[in-house]
Formats: C-alpha cells, sequence, structure tokens
C-alpha cells in the first residue's frame, strides 16, 4: 500500500492500493461516486471515482464522512481543477464506517469543541496539518543539532534538586496520600517515599545538561518540562516540549549565532517540505504566514545590548503600558515594538541587568550585567532565552550568597566550575511557542496533541 | 574552533583551535611535553606537542588530569604508532586546572563509583562511548522513522486515567502533603488537586498513539515513561525512555517487518558511525560485540508462533527451571535458548495466548491466541513486544469485560472502533534496553544519564 503523499505523475497508468478515510463524497446521477480520501500523510487528499461495477457500490454509497477504506485500482489523470491525478477504483474494502453521533460531519468546528475531543481532532484539516508542521519543526530540531556534532541527551524528569527556581513545580509521589507515614513532627516522612526524599517533575534540563556539556562539549535536550502555574491562558501549558542545546567553548556571540542559525534553519524546513499545510494556515489562520516565514529566513537577526534597546525606546514618543527605565524587565510591548517598529525583524538582545536574571548567568566587568540573550520576534516577544553560564567558582558562588542559594544544594554544579572550568553557553525554546509561531495558531492549546491545563487532564 | 572529530588529513599542515580537556601528560627531559587531549566528539583524542616556547609552559607542566584547554597551533603528521597527525602548540589558553581531589584522575575506576558522581562520569572513556552510541541511536530512531513517514508524536507524560494497567504508578500533585484538602468521606479531595482528579505519570504512551495514528495513519512516540515498582536490579529504571511506532492499516506482518527493519536500521547505523566506540567495548566490555551487530545487521529473524515456539521447547532435552508448557508465559531462559540455541538468530514470536497479553490485542479466529509479537534477541531475550490492536468493537469490548475494565473508562479510546475504525499495529521497545544491548554495558543505570531507581533521584 502506498501513501498518498507517496503519490506523482509517474505512477499514473500504474495499479495502487491506498487506504485512508472518507472526507467528502458526492454521488452522480450517472450511476458513479466521487470520493475525497485523506490518509493523514499529506494535506492534500486523493479523489476515487467509483461506480456501479464495484460489487459493493451500493454499500459505498451508503457511507458517512470518517469511513475507513482501502482502495485499489488505477492511477490516472485528473480532468479536474486543483488536482493532477485521481483512483478509478476496482475495489474497495469498507473497514468501517460511521453514524450520525461523529462529531466531525458537522461542517466547520470551533478549535474549543475541537480540544474536548482531542482524540480525533487530529482528523481534521487544521489539527492534522498543525501537526505534521509540529513532526517537521521535531525533524528539523534534531536534524539541525546532529548536523553541527550536538548530542541528543535525555536528562531526568523526576528531580530532587527543588532549586532550579524556574517556577512552580509539580510533587512526585508514592505514598498513600491519604495515610502518608509521619516523622517526629508530625510531616510527611519522605524518607518512606519511593526516591527517599521529596521529588518534583522537572521545570528545565539545563543545569544537568551543562554536566554533560563539560565532558562531551555540545548537547542537546528535547524533552517535556512542567509548570504548576495557575495559568490559564492561551500561552500556558502545565506540561511542554523544551529544547536546550549547551555548548562548551561557546561564548555569547557564538550562542547568539547558535540561535539564530536554529531558528532559521527551521523557518526553511517548513517551508521547503510543507508547502500545503503552510498554504492552508496562509488562507484560514493567519494571512501572510508564509512570506513571514521567508522574510525571516533571510532576515540578519539584528544585535543589541539591553542598554542599548533601553536607550531607544526611552526616545521614541509611544506610550507604553509599562514605563522604559533601565533595570526594569522587558516587556512584550516592548519587545514587539522593538522587533516590529524599529528593526522590522527579530532582534538579539544581550547583556541584561544581573538582578532580572538567574544566577547561573556569567557576569559582565561592568559588574552589573550578565551575558544573557534573548531572541525576540514580530507577533510573539521572547521565544528564545538563554546566556553564557558563570564559569568562574568564586563569582558563581558570590552571587548565590546575595540570592541566598545553600551552596550545598549546587555541589555537583559548582563541581563543573572546580574541575576543568570552561567557558560554556546554552539558551531554551519553547517548542510549542515555534509550532504557534510556524503555524499562526493563537492558542497554545492546540498545537500540542493532549494538552494539560489547570484542571485538565483528559485523555 | 574545530572539534576533534572534525580533524582529517586534509588538514595537516593547518594552522587550528581546539579545546578540550586533558587526559594525560607526558613531561620529556627535553624541555617538551607530550598532552592527550579529549574534547567529548570522539573517542579519539589528539596529541599535542607543548614546548618552552610557549610563554606559559611552567603552567602547562602544572596541569593536572582534567585541565581545561584551548590549544592554538599546526596540525602535522605524527610520527606515533596508532594516531596520523598530532598539533605542536603555539598557544595554550589555560581555562580551568583541577586538584587533588578530582575523582577522574586515579586511574581505573569502578561503575559503581562513577554512578555516584554521575555528573562527572561522562568524562570517562567508557561513559563518553555510551553515550555517543545512546546519541547515535537517538538519531537512528529519528532518521528511520521519518524516512518512513512517521510522525513524531508527544503523548503526554500527565495522565489520569489509571486505567493503562501496564505497572504501578507515580502521582502527580499539587496538594500539600502535610495538609490536603479532605472530602466528606474524610479522603483526600481531589476535585481540588491540579488537575481537579488524581494524577499519575504516563507508563507508556500507546493508547494516545493509536488516537493519533487513526487519522495521521503512522506515529511514533520517543519520550519519557514510568515505573513505581520497587526493583532494584540492574535491568530496571523507574525512568526510562520508550520508542512506540503505531501504524494506521498495518496488520501483524508488517509491524513485524517493522520492527526488524527498525533493529537492523539501528545496528547498521552504529557500526557505520561509531567504530571507535564499539571497538573500545569489544576490547573491554564484550568481546565480540562487533560482530554480534555485524551478525544481526543482516539476520532474517525468524518468525515463528508462540504455539510453535512452545512445541520446539517441549521437544529438547534442556531442563528448565520453568517448565514449558502451552499457556505460560515464556521465560527468559526460553527466549534465550530459542534465539542462542535452536535458531542462532533473533526470533520473532507471534500470536500468544490471549490470556497473557493486554486486553487491547487483536483476537485471532480461534479464540484462544492474540496477534501479539515479541522480538527476542540472543544474550537479553524480549527487546520488543507489540501487537496488531483489536478494531472490532464487539469483540474489545468483550475482552474488557471479561477482564472487568469499565468501558466508560476508555471512551475515547472506544470512539476509534466506533468511528472509521481501522486495521492498525504498533510496539514498544525499551531505548535503555538497546543501548545495554549494542554496548555490552551490564546494568541499564550506566546507559542514561542521571538513573532513576527506588532511593535514588540525585542530581
Amino acid at each position: 500500500m502506498l501513501l498518498i503523499k507517496e503519490l506523482d505523475k509517474s505512477k499514473v497508468g500504474e495499479s495502487i492500493s491506498l487506504a485512508g478515510w472518507l472526507r467528502t463524497k458526492r454521488d452522480s446521477k450517472g450511476g458513479f461516486s466521487f470520493l475525497e480520501i485523506n490518509d493523514g500523510s499529506s494535506f492534500k487528499g486523493i479523489q476515487v471515482i467509483a461506480d456501479q461495477n464495484l460489487d459493493n457500490y451500493d454499500d459505498v454509497k451508503s457511507l458517512h464522512t470518517g469511513a475507513s477504506l482501502k482502495l485499489t485500482g488505477k492511477l490516472v489523470e485528473s480532468p479536474g481543477k486543483g488536482q493532477s491525478f485521481e483512483l478509478q477504483a476496482e475495489s474497495i474494502l469498507i473497514y468501517g464506517n460511521t453514524d450520525q453521533s461523529y462529531l466531525l460531519q458537522k461542517g466547520r468546528i470551533n478549535f474549543e469543541t475541537l480540544r474536548e475531543s482531542a482524540h480525533l481532532r487530529c482528523r481534521t484539516n487544521s489539527i492534522g496539518a498543525v501537526m505534521r508542521v509540529r513532526n517537521q519543526l521535531s525533524k528539523a530540531t534534531h536534524d539541525f543539532f546532529q548536523n553541527r556534532h550536538f548530542l541528543n541527551l535525555h536528562t531526568p524528569i523526576i528531580t530532587a534538586s527543588d532549586c532550579e527556581g524556574a517556577g512552580q513545580m509539580f510533587q512526585v509521589t508514592t505514598l498513600d496520600m491519604d495515610k502518608p507515614p509521619k516523622n517526629d513532627l508530625n510531616k510527611v516522612d519522605y524518607k518512606k517515599d519511593f526516591f527517599g526524599k521529596k521529588t518534583h517533575l522537572t521545570v528545565s534540563g539545563q543545569l544537568n545538561g551543562e554536566t554533560y556539556a563539560c565532558g562531551l562539549g555540545r548537547i542537546y535536550t528535547f524533552g517535556p518540562t512542567f509548570r504548576a502555574e495557575n495559568s490559564n491562558t492561551s500561552r500556558h501549558l502545565s506540561e511542554f516540549w523544551m529544547v536546550e542545546p549547551e555548548a562548551a567553548f561557546f561564548e555569547l556571540e557564538e550562542n547568539a549565532d547558535l540561535a539564530r542559525d536554529y531558528l532559521k534553519y527551521c523557518f526553511k524546513s517548513v517551508l521547503e517540505t510543507s508547502a500545503d499545510d503552510l498554504e492552508f494556515f496562509d488562507q484560514r489562520i493567519e494571512k501572510g504566514i508564509i512570506t513571514k516565514l521567508e522574510t525571516l529566513s533571510d532576515a540578519e537577526f539584528t544585535r543589541i545590548t539591553y542598554t542599548e534597546a533601553v536607550k531607544l525606546l526611552e526616545k521614541t514618543d509611544k506610550k507604553f503600558e509599562f514605563p522604559v527605565k533601565w533595570g526594569i524587565d522587558l516587556q512584550s510591548e516592548h519587545e514587539r515594538y522593538l522587533t516590529e517598529e524599529i528593526f522590522k525583524q527579530p532582534v538579539i538582545v544581550t547583556d541584561y541587568p544581573k538582578d532580572i536574571k538567574a544566577f547561573y548567568m556569567k557576569l559582565n566587568d561592568d559588574e552589573k550585567t550578565v551575558r544573557a540573550l534573548d531572541v525576540l520576534c514580530p507577533q510573539i516577544g521572547e521565544i528564545i532565552g538563554g546566556s553564557q553560564r558563570e564559569e568562574n567558582l568564586d563569582l558563581l558562588l558570590n552571587r548565590m550568597k546575595t540570592l541566598d542559594l545553600n551552596p550545598e544544594d549546587y555541589s555537583w554544579y559548582l563541581d563543573l566550575r572546580r574541575y576543568g572550568s570552561v567557558p560554556h553557553s546554552g539558551f531554551g525554546l519553547g517548542f510549542e511557542r515555534l509550532v504557534q509561531f510556524c503555524t499562526g495558531m493563537s492558542n497554545i492549546r492546540d498545537v500540542i496533541p493532549f494538552p494539560r491545563t489547570p484542571k485538565n487532564a483528559k485523555f
């Protein structure tokens, strides 16, 4: 059996078999029917002509949208518009039909309703296209980093360090929560828990990733991460996938190059492989998205420091909701103004004030800023955040002291600075944000197969 | 800067820069030193000649194993054995040294000790080689399935179905375990938990994967899965990565072909790309592993039914610890006898008794066996388990009734059989078992970066 994706003009004239699901059916009075079949392998389906010569033509005529079929016949040139070939069916095997209770036959359905049937929604044009593009971005991610000799690293999901500090965490336990064992202080006795201590789901693989970069050179993680924040917005998931490369001997400049090249590689990859899916997004979801991705594939990605960015923002006449001054965290409105109004392309902002960034970022000589970088894109603002890491043990210990972090909790992380410390850098990208950016989908819940959000872990 | 992996004879004569860690140093009386440098990009390092012309030669002489350096100089042909070129250093930048407290300078260290320093162990020959092979197997997995038009699918990690039945599960919560909210029955009130119900970590992405296969055709997952079993063995992890392809319109035969082709692709890929790492395993970890992988890359993978396998085992004179008769689950000793003694190659056993297999496997016409398959390999026994899935709604409901499963808990799974049901099949492979098989490492904790096992979630 062939996939619809595998068909091309060279196969015209051949006898082939296909299988898929019925999208639409038109019965003609002349004793034949047009079946539009899709098998999920590509946006486009194929038109199949069924006629009374089929043994089971009456059964075929009674099929509903969503019925599953195996079709055998001859691939012929099509006289119809918008398709170059069609299948003249010689036999149709009916695997299964549907009935009136099937959700996906009632015309266009809004995304909210589809989300309630997340097990069926991949059968629609829109979610099918999203998931193919998501797959392409996953493939591009692996290809890009493998080509540059980054090793795919599987960092742990369950972690006993509650010190990552990047957000609220989910607890993982095997204790009986109705009757947990208690210690002398009448608190839950985590020594009796599965791992012998309190454990959580990871919020980032970075610290673990650094350990392997400081030995194998270049690594990247691509795995699930978790936030137990009660944010019920179209931009937040409780479970999402992150891409986190980390490279020994990369300083801030190489890190910025890597981030830019990675994004451009992703955009190009989608443009080259997913034309039909993008065409759909361009028509129905975000007008102009193809031009946007083409433009970004060739963009320079302007680089400026945070200090320069603040000066530029202070100079404009634009009234921001949050007034700009040196020291503030840039808000979405500022990020968008930089990319959309001033530079009209992505901007990599570097060297942020140390007080608004994480403890592990490398201190600049000015002792006020750190070697952080954010990649800002039009429409969405920050898509990548990263930094060169502090490789100097004393400076890192100083910084931890200021922030009241206990060095003992980080002894293994500090060992990287004790033994053969090297300059190294990395960044993180929220994979679903990238999928949103490349599809135009406005709700993040529609770009992951089964979204997890507050009060929702269905399927 | 170049990676050591990127060096070849064509660069001899060029001035280049490298960076890495010092593995060994030999100071000659003639006023020069040989430094063996490794950067993690390949098993082989490079020999660097440093001499008194360097400004900081005295500092270089005081370096310990593990020191981190940037080296600039000319790549020259090497007179030494076992290396074709070496670097004549013109400058050496010392990033960091180590001291006597550094674990990795004291000769060969056993794997148990290394496990206690999982943040440093990737700097050793053995674990470095394991992690490069692991990466190669990850790359091969993505390449294999992408080439065959399988979409990479990210199935959820947090799940509210406690009905997967494949093993004990970890609970995920944000409730305060010291003072959880209680309901009228004085039980923990999970309505107040983050997701509004009791949730766990997934034990398999299969059921979710089926939903997407029954719409997009071919998918594969490659993600972490969890077992809360208190098994402290060299074969079990509490957190491990699984590869689970699922394909619409694949019956048992195509599923077996896919499993065989996937394994052979992995073996070939490692042989082609990881010669130096495999050489090390062949010498130090498992004699003959290269020949083993070469043989398996060309093996036929014999197929027999469970019933035939039982007959063959009953006929032998071999005394098994667990006597063989139709209906038993095959034990490791039986699996190994089949592959190592009878067939001397991998064996795909199909059509197991329904009572020892999962509810979702397709019933054969004999009503006694199901379309299950296990791929058995010499040494390790089962490496892949899978099946064709039951696509007939009534048969599936019957089976669930027999097993006292509540159809309401599976309504979305049953929908796949209600609406356009299709024959479909898939399998699961425990990724760490594959890495063990391709490296010869005997303890599964040494083939994953940071192992999670009972009482251990360090780092």
